[in-house]
């Protein structure tokens, strides 16, 4: 999408570089680094240059890439795999990636590896465009069914976290219908959650929506409730990390409580989630789901911004940053999702519905 | 209760000088200062130097006394009346106790007003810490019960915002049956909500449990949810800014949320309500509670916390922080509400299970 009038991605290759945006940095900087190594890609995930279950997935898979161009030997690549990995725990499509990666140069002899991954990663992401397009347009449905209901009153639709362009590689998954519908000039408005403890949404959604024009206001993760409770939520659209074979939904820690109370106000509430989000071998996403636990004095209790004077700094507003807990997903049951919206089509969140979609996974 | 091992109000005389803690500063600094005027007892509901619907009603006496003090002619009780009753809008707390000083000086002499509001204002506080402390020993009861199911394991309390004794004048509402229980020796752990955007739990709720030695773990706004589908809270005990007759509640935005996850969980929800929290001319929270929207730039777009020097900054995340909205109550229906916790006693969220409580309110 837009960045200053421009057209972008959140990875590409220049040359023979693999460049990435440091999304630690945004909004306040757009900061372009390159992955050189099996290092870079590891650390880009773990440090979270990159998140976003989609672009998790794309810079592991170029991380392969180059990590086998430096090395091509099956230990290095059995290495990459296992550092890649153990990177982040809880997205799916990051094993899906590096999967995808050990089957296209399974067998295949040293000198040619390389040249296969990078064209599998680059079609990988021409491959995720494709799907977050699909999503868009899917979802672009439901906002115009919604909108003909409005008669031309403003569309509000409350998202969490960033599942937006900057999580995926092109389009986002629960932005594109957002900005499909933007595009084709419907009144829309985006009720952006902030996000604690990373503020994805301040940081990124709000971001990259200002970026691409499109109105939207940042709310705390408390308003959201009252906002539905007050007519001023026409549905909810969020992004997934994981998604069971049985609909249940892994996403952003608070994504849960926004359906609670959706559910409660009867708010549609919809989760994009591309296929290789889908994790077709889990049944039960509260038991069976792993969810990371991340640094609570890090990332709950010290929080960074830029000062008035534009400086980044880190402030905290607790007496002790270290006595914190940082869960970064949970788990909503499907029964509080009206619908998961494929690269496919929408289905209500059920093995039924999926298969219907995904009969190839029956 | 204890700040560096000695017992503390959050106000109180000192020769004639009415002295409060600004509230603002906590866990920074505890700085203190004196309201010697209207003006300055304004100021300090409106720019929330004291919050808190006891500690607001508390201030708002004692506003109305030493603007009596300063002139006690009609004109000024009148003014006084006014802007203190304009200060804040949605905590029923402030109203009434202005309305108990327009009772207490109606027809006294000009000469005698002062000294009665004093007095009036001295035992309003006094009364305060008893019916909290009465509060305290009736939601002690309830943890017993649990700590009675659990052989000696912690005891989990999830809160929201600051009820705890910062938010009255000592003891606090939904925090005084841990200080009891914890005083008691019951081994209890408080799972903090953060508490955006004004950060009351992970400023005050984290500082009053630090100085009291109770454990704690701060967790964002988006926590509760996840620890409750994973059996990690026993119990949630929260204040109210203002209750209606038929038991709906209306707190800190966010307390929605977590009452949306207890009931989904089964985890017991619990209302620390004063009966000066009731406001018996209300049936429909929703529909009926003036909601109050503060500046979402300054609260929601800046954060205000201490850096690793030790100096209050506040930084940004947001591109915009204007484009930010800052409703800072919510409702919560009595539906999801298991019980309130009074001066005079536990009941259901009712009409009928409040007017068993307080008989004289029929």
């Amino acid at each position: 999408m837009k960045v200053n009038g421009q057209n972008m991605r959140t990875i590409w290759v220049e040359g023979d570089v693999v460049k990435i945006i440091d999304q630690r940095l945004l909004p306040h900087e757009l900061k372009i680094i390159s992955l050189g190594t099996l290092e870079d890609a590891r650390a880009a995930i773990a440090d979270m240059k990159v998140r976003g279950a989609p672009c998790i997935g794309a810079t592991a898979m170029y991380g392969m890439a180059v990590a086998v161009r430096n090395d091509p030997s099956d230990i290095t690549i059995k290495t990459a795999y296992d550092t890649l990995n153990a990177s982040r725990p809880t997205a799916v499509n990051l094993k899906w990636a590096i999967d995808e990666c050990m089957g296209a140069i399974d067998g295949v002899d040293e000198t040619k590896r390389a040249d296969i991954l990078f064209a599998l990663a680059a079609k990988n992401c021409d491959d995720d465009v494709a799907m977050c397009s699909n999503i868009g347009d899917y979802g672009k449905a439901l906002l115009d069914e919604i909108a003909t209901t409005k008669d031309g009153e403003v569309v509000n639709i409350l998202t969490h976290c960033n599942a937006g362009w900057v999580a995926t590689v092109d389009w986002g998954t629960a932005i594109s219908p957002i900005y499909k519908a933007f595009n084709a000039g419907m009144n829309v408005h985006v009720w952006v959650d902030e996000t604690r403890p990373r503020s994805q949404g301040a940081r990124l959604t709000a971001w990259e929506l200002e970026q691409h024009g499109v109105p939207y206001t940042v709310i705390t993760d408390n308003s959201g409730g009252h906002l539905m409770q007050h007519g001023l939520v026409d549905i909810c659209l969020v992004g997934t990390d994981r998604t069971t074979a049985t609909g249940d939904v892994c996403n952003k820690i608070g994504t849960y409580l926004k359906a609670l109370a959706a559910f409660d106000n009867n708010v549609p509430f919809y989760v994009c989630a591309p296929s290789n989000s889908i994790d077709w071998d889990m049944r039960d996403g509260l038991k069976e789901i792993p969810i990371e636990v991340r640094s609570g004095e890090q990332e709950v209790g010290w929080i960074m911004g830029r000062d008035e004077d534009g400086i980044l700094r880190r402030v905290t507003t607790m007496p002790d940053p270290a006595k914190t807990r940082n869960d970064a997903f949970d788990v909503t049951p499907r029964k509080y999702i009206t619908g998961l919206i494929t690269e496919r089509g929408i289905t209500n969140a059920s093995r039924a519905g999926l298969l219907a979609l995904f009969p190839e996974k029956g």
